[in-house]
């Protein structure tokens, strides 16, 4: 028994470390400016080699059963499992049923302007905003992307000037989303391209704005930091739920606000978001834009998330036989207050570490003051190490480098979204790292 | 009641009227090279005002009641409706049902190389192909996408040059699929271009050959044309199913075959493609591609579709209850040919047309020998008719011009593939017209 546990473990390690090797020799022969872990970032310069994003995943998502002594913690991505709980325990309440002989046309509403918009989810969308009071949806226009990931693109393409003979410059405050230099520029387009960090831009030509609020690595709450008159805003409120940050009043009513499923309600498979557009010419170029990259939007995703945030709803007003204690947000609120809790906890026994203060805020939706809880952590590394990522990869706990949101390295962004026994296992790895020393 | 009659089929007429001028004033406004009157085309020129797709939209779809006594018959688009009537009698066979925690996570399956493709759709394209015979799966790999229009998108991304100081040219022999070159062109990007009809490529420069097979939109069955060294060739196989044309022996096997659900089991709105590539980086490539624009694709599609594809397959291996009378492939043959003796006599009672013939072929799925019948009509206006679409258009049936296809304005293209009723209207419509001069 004790040859078989030992030949087990054996076995796991040589995987694990076969898999390390594996990454670590892709990395060298891969280095550069964006040598990245994670699966959504693109190595321009390993396009002729094999998928950065494949390698990175093989190494990160491989995890070994409990035998194993020292799993790899993958924290890299926003990977929002630590929603399957609740909607488990709501069960049967969120099912739902398609026929076979549904969807079969490419059209949902001829009469609309997103001829491809299910009325069911456009319903549920406005029905969750005026629950919620984060979004102004009155006299806009609703757009349905595949994600807002794909939102963001018909967004550039739909405001970019069409007779420049330049690209429009895209840019956001550093610390900005990691994939926004990626996606902006994969394709080379002469449309539009990434300009960098806002703070620095000061030409005097059309741009872009992305504001994402709260801010996706660090948390706190985002204005426009441009402020010239040739430039577009575009607000991603995809956190600005209130599970993670305090809603205030009155709604947010910018022109354009991007939301998605993947960071509302945790169905990041279903691949589903949608914006609030105010000017009907940009809400109809995003349509075409969606249209040509993939003539609309899964009816399947549009009817099971109309489902899902209707189940939010019905949760909080109590209908269709909801308990208090299954109110969505209300949950969650809690799940994410006692996870900020136990990683400030860690952080404070290991001393290596600090995480950002988040101001308290007074919720209009739920009634309660409280600090804001992110949905990734921002943990900054002390003293002397300079090199964060790598300085926890040496501990198995993989992270996204503060370099990939044009921060330092110092910075590290980390997922608060997965399932709960994987979150227990970092928080204790963290507060057992206790020299800054690399193992 | 006369007169309630006679005032609301006056309204209809209104409405028609009303929307016919704002299209055609629109159109006026737009003129130009890409002038289309259909949802998938995109109007460079028109980039500033509103949007040529919805625009004519709002003109191909109203469909009025049935009391107005001239209704516009819209055929420019492949919505494949006619499919309904069939899924409707499969009933509950087909339905899928879904709980509430399916589908949190982004990912699928870790360990595949396309990390979000469903296990089960997967299953579900290789034992269809096997039923067919009309692809090689073995040592493929699968990649997913939200409709072959994305994948054909990864394709160019995947294959294109990397460090090119140009543009590779992506060439169509014509009549080609009339959003080629929109799909190609939109973001303007600096890693492909258009460069039109593949018979008239001669340079010496690397290149990407779209071989459609079935043809869209003539119905023909094609190969390539270019057969220089520097090309990669993608085969379009969207019509290659036995409802449409013979199967022949042995099952294609090139490099890269694009799929479509919207074209074999008629499920367009579920926005679900498949490529069977053979080259493991092409697929790594296709799938950053689809990372990088929708982080995936849509995991309720991907079960639908599953579940959709394993019917039809259970109904020809008379499983699971199907009657020999409800084997799909067979079904929907006997529905085409009904169609095309339909259609061609309409054009032998109207004189004013032709069709293209087709090469009988001997199917072995089928074991029948028979003619193509495509999903496509490629109608020609003969005589001294220039323009057929604005001919047609006269006459109240919408179709999309040879000329978005790089052909003449002597050809249109109509969809074979709605609803009975409206087919049967086309049909009666066609035959009436025996006068060349406009109505």
């Amino acid at each position: 028994m004790a040859v078989e546990l030992r030949t087990m473990v054996l076995g796991h390690f040589l995987v694990i470390s076969l898999a390390l090797n594996a990454g670590l020799l892709y990395r060298n022969y891969c280095s550069g400016e964006h040598k990245s872990q994670n699966i959504f970032s693109f190595k321009n310069e390993c396009k002729n080699s094999s998928s950065a994003s494949t390698m990175a995943f093989l190494e990160t998502k491989f995890q070994p059963s409990r035998s194993a002594l020292s799993e790899v913690i993958d924290l890299d991505h926003g990977d929002p499992t630590m929603y399957e709980r609740y909607w488990q325990q709501i069960g049967d309440r969120a099912t739902v049923v398609i026929p076979g002989w549904k969807f079969i046309s490419y059209f949902s509403d001829v009469r609309s302007l997103c001829w491809f918009l299910e009325p069911e989810f456009a319903n549920a969308v406005v029905r969750m905003h005026k629950l919620v009071g984060n979004a102004v949806t009155d006299g806009r226009y609703i757009v349905v992307g595949t994600g807002s990931t794909q939102l963001f693109q018909a967004v550039l393409y739909a405001v970019s000037p069409t007779n420049a003979s330049e690209p429009v410059s895209v840019v956001s405050a550093a610390p900005f989303y990691s994939s926004y230099p990626q996606i902006t520029d994969f394709l080379r387009s002469g449309l539009y391209k990434w300009a960098g960090d806002a703070r620095e831009f000061k030409s005097d030509v059309p741009y872009i704005e992305l504001v994402t609020s709260p801010n996706n690595p660090d948390g706190l709450s985002r204005a426009a930091v441009v402020n010239q008159d040739r430039g577009v805003l575009v607000h991603d409120l995809a956190y600005y739920w209130p599970q993670y940050t305090s809603i205030s009043s009155p709604p947010e009513d910018h022109d354009i606000m991007l939301f998605t499923v993947s960071k509302s309600t945790g169905h990041a498979g279903t691949r589903l978001g949608w914006a609030l557009v105010k000017d009907e010419e940009t809400a109809r170029k995003m349509t075409d834009f969606i249209v040509l990259s993939t003539i609309g939007v899964s009816k399947e995703s549009q009817l099971r998330a109309a489902k899902i945030l209707q189940v939010i709803s019905d949760s909080h007003e109590q209908r269709g036989g909801f308990d208090a204690g299954e109110a969505f947000f209300e949950h969650n609120y809690h799940l994410m207050a006692k996870r900020w809790k136990q990683l400030r906890a860690a952080v404070e026994k290991s001393k290596l570490f600090s995480l950002p203060e988040f101001p308290h805020g007074k919720c209009e939706f739920s009634g309660r003051t409280f600090a804001s809880q992110p949905a990734f952590a921002w943990l900054k590394c002390e003293g002397e190490t300079e090199d964060c990522e790598g300085f926890l990869r040496g501990h198995k706990v993989l992270t996204r480098s503060g370099k990939h949101f044009g921060e330092s390295t110092k910075h590290v962004r980390i997922s608060m979204l997965p399932r709960d026994e994987v979150f227990d296992q970092f928080t204790e790895r963290l507060a057992s790292i206790t020299s800054s020393s690399s193992t």
